[in-house]
């Protein structure tokens, strides 16, 4: 949309001609444009948008936004707009509204509706009973396809989506589904049970909405219906809200990746405590991991001293922490992706063990060169540190590959195993391998 | 479905209950289902199939799997299964076949078919061109909503999807879209064009698929049009391949964070060397940024050896770099959400700051703590190694921040600034923090 364009229309009064403009442009660009008015403003323009637009529109608002407008619309804009909003928006909505909006709302809300809402509210986060909408359209398996289609016709204008239409039992239990494609393309005479899918891919209020986005991704699927625990159809889950999921679930790796504890908000909007919590436990944590160098380095004190070998401690540290994050991160992505698992873990092993022989010696050959030629330290020194970086890579491969597994095959999380952990993990270990083989070469 | 079941029908040879048993079975979970058992029983069971099904299955078989069917089965099969291919999966399979295969195939495939497939294979990777399908129902905008209606029947068996029709004129430009669920419930003698959505939301072939999977995050489409430069409209994306991009692309972005260069294979199938490439790019770049800490180390020495700080720098290494890690990731995963960009800049460094200011000082007890109370050192050398860790800390924090909104500012992405080298520059600043701090408390 043309922001600057209908801001002028806007200081010019020129109503109808905005209006014309909002009524093309998707609603999600609406509200965002809202957001930026002031406060008055954004009622006024809200006010010009057709009846269908503005629930739609509403939902897309910041919660500020949204909050501001429920305090000045009059009672029945109140009304109008929870009329025409989407049941999983409702929801949303009194999640994040303050209490006195809250009341307002349920003040104008059906008793029936109420109940309902206090379902949905009582599902746990990350559940398709969470992700779920309540509409769809329900059929008979008795209709015939006219029937159906007319059905369609009449109950359709409220749904979220009809491209898959449900068929229930008297008692609501679903036995099976028929896509609005399949109702097109039939003969209209012919029985909805006769051609519906018997037996279709539905899923409980309680899975897991990380589960759930998988089978979306296996199946390529745009719905999937929700069940309860006595297989009654009580809801369906839409693709656009798994794109959302994926999306989340994406974050939420990088998150752990990074040591930080996930979260649902954005950082730039989330509060400075909550996300310094997020992260100082990990931080505390690997801090009192790393305590460990020190106590190595002190127990092997008096040959550091003669051959000034701490010099080379960070760049060992770096680059076998580098060596073993790389591992983790390719190994627990394939995890996540459901491409390996723990009965693979020879295989993976293997494949870091040779990548290790592969790319150590590279490195080896350019750090044993500058060591020795470049900077004319002794030979044995720079035989050291790069036997060092060798043996520091080919372990970090390997702990990289196996860690990830071993944290799967004990139903933790592998994404702890992530480079923060490993890392630190791996400067113990290389400190470990550089004093030993020091005492070998140098000392004796 | 029940493998142990499917394969004791095997076994038994009684294939028409099998048939009758994969008929129900989606066709993913069939080809993955064949991909296990032996050449020849693949072929038997696969001539099972009933046409329609085949070659959907076939087009979720292993690359190895369809290669060997290909040379196994005779020219009309082979025709049979070509003709019910979607084109965009028989692109993907020329793409993956071996010369031999791609011959034949080519061979049984029409003149006009074949210059559309070279066409496409010409489309750069990751554009809208190579992620679109051709199969899509347009209507004029004359018709009647009886007569597309009629249209939509006669065409859809082929189509991909046919929740979306497009709206074409005589050169095939896109005049509009309109949807099965308008279709379906609009009165039939209205024209097509009366109620089409005009000036539909479209994308050019060449459109990065990263910038087409936001569209569809953002307006929760289920299809995109694409249009040539002439605004001719050449094939549509449709969301479930937009939903594997938006994993793709994930992955991406996690490989990078892990200094690994992304690539398209699965990890457990690609060769050593390749993995190897991916990997030791970096790992040369990290190691030598990493040598500059050696000089640092160096140059200070004498103070070193004097107080045995050389034991700490691990540590300081260690927390500095994850305090680095955390704020480049979550600032990281911001950017490429698109809640923080560089205008931000200044609002994520005071940010940066707050958090460091918070975190810090309960890291420096726990540390000051054990260092002088535990561990018994003298008091200046745990308050150089404690000022460090808060002095450290606050750094990384903002590096964290500023870095990764920089790259994006030069147009480089921001991934590059991910851990493994916020690591590095921190580690090297620790140091100099360190001995700066250890000059002016313990020499003086």
């Amino acid at each position: 949309m043309d922001i600057e364009r209908e801001k002028k229309l806007i200081s010019e009064k020129k109503y109808s001609i905005l209006k014309e403009d909002l009524i093309n442009i998707p609603p999600i660009d609406v509200a965002d444009f809202l957001d930026t008015l002031e406060e008055k403003e954004s009622l006024l323009i809200f006010r010009l948008l057709p009846k269908g637009m503005a629930a739609e529109v509403f939902a897309h608002l910041s919660a500020e936004r949204q909050a501001v407008l429920f305090n000045l619309v009059n009672e029945s804009e109140l009304r109008s707009i929870l009329e025409d909003l989407f049941f999983d928006d409702k929801v949303d909505l009194l999640e994040e509204m303050p209490a006195n909006v809250v009341k307002k709302i349920l003040k104008n809300t059906s008793e029936v509706e109420r109940k309902l809402i206090n379902q949905f509210l009582m599902y746990p986060d990350y559940s398709a009973g969470s992700l779920m909408t309540i509409e769809f359209v329900d059929l008979k398996k008795e209709m015939t396809i006219k029937e159906a289609l007319e059905s369609v016709r009449k109950n359709a204008p409220d749904k979220e989506t009809i491209y898959t239409c449900y068929v229930t039992d008297a008692e609501r239990h679903l036995e099976g589904t028929i896509s609005l494609k399949d109702l097109v393309l039939a003969d209209g005479e012919v029985k909805v049970g006769d051609i519906m899918k018997k037996k279709p891919m539905c899923v409980n209020t309680h899975d897991d909405q990380e589960d759930i986005a998988d089978l979306f991704k296996r199946y390529d699927l745009l719905a999937l219906p929700v069940v309860d625990n006595e297989h009654r159809l009580v809801g369906i889950i839409t693709v656009d809200d798994i794109v959302d999921v994926i999306e989340e679930e994406a974050t939420e790796d990088i998150y752990k990746l990074g040591a930080v504890e996930p979260t649902d908000e954005e950082y730039i909007t989330a509060g400075i405590f909550k996300l310094a919590r997020k992260r100082i436990v990990w931080l505390i944590f690997l801090m009192i991991s790393a305590t460990l160098t020190e106590f190595i380095i002190v127990s092997f004190d008096d040959k550091l001293k003669l051959f000034g070998l701490s010099a080379f401690i960070p760049l060992l540290m770096d680059t076998g922490g580098n060596a073993g994050a790389q591992a983790s991160t390719v190994v627990i992505r394939s995890i996540v992706l459901g491409e390996v698992n723990f009965k693979d873990l020879l295989k993976v092993i293997w494949k870091e063990i040779r990548i290790g022989v592969t790319v150590g010696p590279i490195l080896a050959v350019l750090n044993f060169t500058r060591i020795y030629f470049i900077s004319g330290r002794p030979f044995g020194v720079a035989l050291t540190v790069t036997l060092t970086l060798m043996a520091t890579i080919l372990v970090a491969k390997m702990l990289g590959g196996i860690l990830p597994l071993c944290a799967k095959k004990l139903k933790l999380d592998p994404a702890i195993m992530a480079s923060p952990l490993i890392t630190t993990m791996v400067d113990s270990i290389a400190l470990i391998i550089f004093f030993t083989i020091a005492s070998l070469l140098l000392v004796s």
